[in-house]
């Protein structure tokens, strides 16, 4: 073993991690099934591996990122005898389910396993904001962490294999709602229409705003794992209250209210059962289908 | 003018931004059309003024906050010969006309005039990370902004004193937005029903993830403004394939899909009109009304 990790598939993603090892001065050797995608990185100082077998016997450490979890067993189960001893983690997206199978499948083979995800296109890997986590033992996650620490900021979500997965969809849904919801408000500022404000000076406060956002997302989160959720001095009739004021400044600018209609819908809901004076967290009761 | 500063209104949020004052170490006048709530403030030091007369005499710069503009405009108007060379700081909560009316009005009486909002409970009133919000002319804001800055984080966020109050809507559309959809991605990963996740341990993943989701609201605002939206390495097209498994997800986990459906119809909208290679910024376009 004379690198430090290895890379299997060496697609737009693969690339970027290899590259981000390099950069970081871990010694690597990477291997593609289409040899001439290691060019740019053994001209970096990679080491080319000619098969998979010889990338994963080169270090204790592989991280495999092909297109789909069939490629990545289509990789692997070739080089089952090499996997004894070795770390394998996997960085190709799929289900929950795809993770916790090939969890199942590197164990019988002896080999240490974390499935993970990258929060991140190709070209933010690298940077030290940039999400990976990763899932399977806590004590796989430690020992690998420091050279996985080159590829952004590694988080362990938990032994379970299909956890990055169910992060990965979870997170994209709070991306989507956020920047939705920062669209409308960058509409109903005018910033689309020559409103006088521009949306980047709108975006420059609602950032500092978010601050304010993700303490009350704290406070949310103590009430939702409590099952206690007082409203304090911000209760859902209060919400209600302003959330009118949105619906009717957003149809005063033309703007479609159906966005700020869907939470205010979920706040009437509430009311409707008598918890107007409880707290923003307890909307989670009336998101399931009942 | 013995003190700096002078507090007209001692609801729950005057008493706040008076006690703000005073810890800051400011020298405060405060005013209340109920004296007794004086009371608390005079015992920490500050000066109670008999009359709001007295109290805008009393300093250069006056802060009101009271329940509504009308509110604002009876205090005021008996004293308005004392707001000559005055400067007033309205941080009553109102709708953007009521703003640049009163500031009309205050000019007339010769008075420096900013209107403002407070992004606050009054519990958060001192804590460096809580906006305020003024609008109104940069040079009074740019004399008073030392003295403001002991309530919290002064932005100016433009001359027309109507923007604080449009400003304000939509901030909280963001809160809304943003909020909804972590409540959802709280369900997804089963923390209001045992899932093995808690919700402090999803909500400490999400506020890193946010990081990344601020620099992508950084990227679109400049789209929006440049009017230009390519969408590189992360198009709409990619946009749906990873919606479509959020709203499986929720569908599987009993969670009512309406939320990320409803992203989901703006990004098809979009496609449909042959913008699948374009950014999330394009979907501005698809908020107003046709
Ligand atoms: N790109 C992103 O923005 C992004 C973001 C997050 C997650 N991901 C995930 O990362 C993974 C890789 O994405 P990518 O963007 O790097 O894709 P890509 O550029 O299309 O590369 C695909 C890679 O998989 C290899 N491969 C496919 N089938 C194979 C097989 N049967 N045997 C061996 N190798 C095989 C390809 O090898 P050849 O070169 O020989 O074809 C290539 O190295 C995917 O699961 C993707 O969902 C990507
Ligand atoms: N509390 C919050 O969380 C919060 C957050 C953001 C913004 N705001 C805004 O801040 C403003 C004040 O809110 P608050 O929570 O402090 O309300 P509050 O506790 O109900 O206090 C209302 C204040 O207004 C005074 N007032 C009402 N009508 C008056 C009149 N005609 N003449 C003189 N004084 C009058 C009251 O005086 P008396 O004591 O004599 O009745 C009292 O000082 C509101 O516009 C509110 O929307 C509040």
């Amino acid at each position: 073993m004379d690198s430090e990790v290895s890379v299997l598939g060496l697609g737009a993603m693969g690339s970027a991690l290899a590259g981000a090892f390099l950069a970081a001065g871990h010694r690597t050797t990477v291997w593609n099934r289409t040899p001439e995608k290691a060019e740019p990185l053994t001209a970096r100082g990679a080491t080319g591996a000619r098969t998979a077998v010889e990338a994963l016997a080169a270090s204790p450490l592989t991280v495999i990122c092909v297109s789909t979890y069939d490629a990545v067993l289509e990789v692997l189960e070739p080089s089952a005898d090499a996997l004894g001893g070795r770390t394998v983690v996997n960085l190709t997206s799929g289900p929950p389910g795809d993770g916790r199978q090939t969890a199942v499948w590197a164990g019988r083979q002896g080999a240490g396993y974390l499935d993970g995800v990258v929060m991140s296109t190709p070209g933010g890997i690298g940077n030290p904001d940039v999400l990976l986590l990763y899932g399977g033992p806590s004590a796989v996650f430690a020992a690998h962490r420091p050279v996985l620490g080159a590829l952004g900021d590694p988080v362990h979500v938990g032994e379970d294999p299909g956890l990055p997965s169910i992060h990965d969809t979870a997170l994209l849904g709070l991306m989507w709602s956020t920047l939705t919801g920062w669209l409308h408000s960058t509409a109903i500022v005018g910033a689309d229409v020559g409103g006088g404000v521009t949306a980047t000076a709108f975006t420059d406060v609602a950032l500092r705003w978010m601050k304010t956002v993700g303490a009350f997302m704290n406070d949310c989160a103590r009430q939702v794992d409590s099952g206690r959720t007082p409203g304090g001095d911000f209760p859902l009739d209060l919400h209600l209250t302003t959330m009118d004021i949105l619906v009717h400044a957003s149809e005063l600018r033309g703007i479609d209210p159906e966005f700020p209609e869907l939470f205010r819908g979920l706040v009437r809901k509430a009311m409707a059962d008598g918890h107007g004076g409880e707290s923003y967290a307890r909307l989670i009761g009336y998101l399931r289908k009942r």
